[in-house]
């Protein structure tokens, strides 16, 4: 009930903050005789990690896993893998400013409330470098589902969006610009608009869209455990996020059924996808996609009001190299978590793969 | 990992479809020595019920449940709650319809890819009125956590639009109108709306918005099982839902960071609430409040291509008694599905209330 | 985490007490288009069922079975299959002498202490009525894993002791006595015995001895789930179970390595069978036998001092209609609960069954 | 599913296999504000370490712990507490002999049978090294839980018994001798018995006793999850168990009511404790005890018949340094399960705990 478990079948528990030895996790239910590419997977991980480029923070962290067990000759075994992301650069003189105060809008003054410790030292287990073990998980996740392509981009900062369904992308564009947008024009004005915010020492959010493609028809437990609620879920779990909507979502509530409804071809695929892959919580084998929501991130590079432990309100400037919109090295995150989900169904269903 | 559990502490499995002898569900972990309002419980269902108003579907289901066990004297004893509603009216005859073929947007096609069996009667588990049961557990999550209120109502019904803040509502006002929207002016035009739509056959989507007030600060666990991806969950696993957002949610994302911070007030409350209650995963003690989106129902009044069970497209009229939007009858749903989130966690917080 | 639920991929949870409206339980997980034999079902509830031979308890329990949901055309259609037993004959006017007290090496004085409430009548869920519910869930799964063969029967009552190995037994004998020993003139031995102690007011306890044959190699996983410590749980979950021991069990802990080491034919079989058809916790395909211990029942119709809720210690002559033996009708029960492990182990390894 | 976690509310998931970087676990759900002994820990792990003396095997282990996570000041967090051990001195090459055959009565056979790999290299998880990790997290459990005491030892070594109730025995002597057994006299017979086995190459098996004293009364979940039916399967699961029994056991089984039935004090505790502190499933405050049966260890310095992969039966000298009696070591490791199911069952009570 900790909550650091996320997975029925294809599980991962996830350990560590910026302040100790290291981060990591213990990935249990990986099917044995599985070929690990680690090469992928350290690729996976440069993706999420901080300094990749001059738009998201310049925080220096070598960010490489090792493997600790579950593992012979590069083939799983079935066993449990344990993997580690050593701390080598956890700055924390630069949390010290915050030793007594709360940040806004952060989870510093929750923790202290639910657990009657103040650990100010890089955020604890809320830091965003707590995803990292997501990410190593997920690019095992991949692996496993490898029939499965899983692509995520940025489609919105701030209100700079890019208008456009997904089938009109070429996604081979998402990893040649560093703000992960597969529209060149629009990715522009994104990194024209973050760089302008990060001047200010000010932070913006944005929208993430994933497409998942060739997923197996029956994916997904009708009643409690839909494949939609448990992306739900897995895309909620992700610092930052506020919303998650799946096919038609949101815009979709202003349509009509008749408009809305996905009529059949005579191979049961359909020819609209508003449902965005997914009836009755069971994948009909159509793309899923979906939308995450991301709120600015909360540490700014300003003087802002906050609260200290002793009760008082003080300005305080904030320090330490923070993201101004974690919305690139989010990508790899979203990716991860909807492999994790995708990869218990499927697992599930058939355990014996591969 | 059937899926027709949900919760951790306090736990609700579900059961039934609507040509079996009942549905209902058993409850596990509810608290001894709370004695249970059956009056309140059996309103909540009334809420719920198909035929109570013009705007709904007329089917007529009694829906009046009985308790099997877990209770003496009005008392709970701590051991299971287990319940039925048994099934009145179940004119199956209206299903003969679609023996042979799978309608659009609807889980007839993936359940029976999944499970091998065609069941048309009623829709199986994807029915509708297995929710009966999430609103029976609710309720009685309702009487454990009883210094908590929560409110959901009718915020949009088409393009017709409540765009109030929650605060400016009179929520006395939701239970006066056949639609459950606080504002009597719009609650009058989504009503007129929904009329037209029905008399077409068609159907309609909308959002119903809720709000959790007098939360406990520190419910929630970090990283996975975060309030708000339980929240996530807990709505998306709600038949028709296509999104959700907490907070500020989508809207939040086209801010900045200086302008969507929740700045403290000296008693650790803040002063705007753009986080919706939740930081890092938990509470802070702010009101909570998140909108769900429900596409329009796939079962319409009209003719409609649908694919038979031989792989061919024809065009079948459709029968029974549906809903033209299923939003007011949703409104219940979604309090109680909240309510067994919030429960949840209270119980693992401190497990000897009452 | 309130225990009524048992299994991960074929659940059951089971409800109910002897004074309220009925017992039953919610099997989630069962595999879809399995036609049910309701015939054996039943049948398998009347080998549990009191009043069935002179020997056991003659309070009349109809104990019949009605099946809630789940089914069409007496086929599994893979959704919860709710089941409930009506409680018709619970004369807890006998259990009006308990009230006040507390009977020794009973569940009354834990559960007190435990809910803080008196529920005196028939046991609450400490009631052996309890594990009806499992022999239904019990009789289910032995349908889905119907190549496998699981046979108990009683080894010993009190002294009296079959010392037989069980490939010395005719298992067609079984139900030939009332006593459920394989062995005609054991059995009659144990007869004699019960009815003794029976006369006496008294009670007395045994051991039953289970076989599960026919089980595929390859169930059971390494480490915490080990095969052998999920059947230990499921027996040692049994009322009044005290001692569990597998293939050599205690006596093993007397033989060398190397007369207990089980050496392999060429086809992977062992020329014995010490191990109890389990290795590092994964089963070898050899039979499985265990022994579970059950000591004689609390409740004696004789004067016994008891603990009263206000502290005192008074005597009080037992009143109802007990066992003084619980050995033959927790035979079909330990069979139901190993069904149950099988079960579970088999569709985590191959879900699609049949 | 895959059966590397145990517990919870407090969880352990191991990891590792005796050919990998490291072996070692993460503990999930221990309460924050724990100052944690190291040195405790550390001695618990060195009870249970190869080498410590001549009858134990003389492989080199170093066993240290170190800890990656969840500590700040030597304080929990509340957060994941992440360990490894690394191997240092996995001299694999012993294990050669091992390349292409099944060894009798080892998981061996059934692991290959299992996964598809046959990693001969030390016993992958099988292999008794992965309950340093249960030692680990069990000296945690007992400072969360300690006014609670936990005290095992060796009460037979083959047909070397002490015949003596626990309450005749100072454990404090339990230490004083390599054979963990709490009579000096006994302690010698069961040593020189071990001796004389080990010259020959050979194995023998045995019991250990373990009491838990001081618990709470109100532990365990009535129907599946009882006390006792934990702590069996906890049992269980260590390598080489074969029988658990609980109080009176299987001797109790020879018992009338009338002799069995614990009487009540008037403070609720009783005169004799033939329950062994367990009623219906919860605690009844008065001493846990039970047994558990470990068979000889399977692996001889013997020439032993064994299965090729191929298919043949060859005869194959054992090699390697292994112990010719598991039972002092594993008196550590039956403290620390005991420990990890009572801190378990005490959260799910307190969650708030220290």
């Amino acid at each position: 009930m900790a909550g650091n478990t996320f997975g029925k079948k294809f599980r991962i528990t996830t350990f560590g903050e910026s302040h100790g030895y290291s981060i990591g996790g213990v990935i249990d239910g990986c099917p044995p005789n599985l070929t690990l590419d680690f090469d992928f997977i350290q690729s996976e991980l440069d993706r999420r990690k901080p300094g990749q480029s001059s738009i998201v923070t310049q925080r220096k962290e070598a960010d490489i896993v090792e493997f600790l067990s579950g593992i012979v000759d590069n083939k799983t075994t079935g066993t449990p893998i344990a993997f580690q992301i050593k701390n080598n650069n956890s700055k924390s003189a630069d949390y010290d400013v915050y030793k007594n105060v709360f940040r806004p809008s952060h989870a510093d003054y929750t923790y202290f409330k639910k657990y009657g410790i103040r650990d100010h030292k890089g955020g604890g287990r809320s830091s965003a470098r707590e995803t990292a073990s997501r990410v190593v998980a997920g690019a095992v996740a991949k692996q496993i589902i490898n029939d499965v392509s899983i692509t995520a981009y940025v489609s919105s900062v701030g209100s700079c969006k890019l208008d456009k369904n997904y089938k009109e992308l070429d996604f081979n564009l998402i990893e040649t610009n560093n703000v992960r947008c597969p529209d060149v024009e629009v990715a522009k004005a994104m990194t024209e608009l973050i760089k302008s915010v990060k001047k200010k020492g000010d932070t913006i959010g944005g929208v993430i869209t994933c497409v998942i493609q060739n997923v197996p028809v029956g994916l997904g437990e009708p009643v409690f455990d839909r494949l939609e609620a448990e992306l739900a879920k897995a895309m909620l779990s992700i610092n930052a996020s506020k919303g998650f909507q799946i096919g038609s979502g949101f815009g979709g509530t202003e349509m009509l059924g008749s408009q809305h409804n996905d009529y059949f071809n005579m191979d049961g695929s359909t020819k609209t996808n508003y449902s965005g892959g997914v009836q009755g919580g069971i994948s009909n084998g159509m793309d899923i996609y979906f939308d995450v929501a991301f709120k600015p991130v909360a540490t700014l590079l300003q003087e802002q009001p906050m609260l200290t432990t002793s009760g008082e309100i003080v300005n305080v400037m904030g320090r330490g190299r923070h993201d101004a919109c974690v919305l690139p090295r989010a990508v790899p995150i979203v990716e991860a978590m909807a492999a994790l989900v995708i990869a218990d169904f499927v697992l599930m269903t058939n355990p014996n793969i591969p």
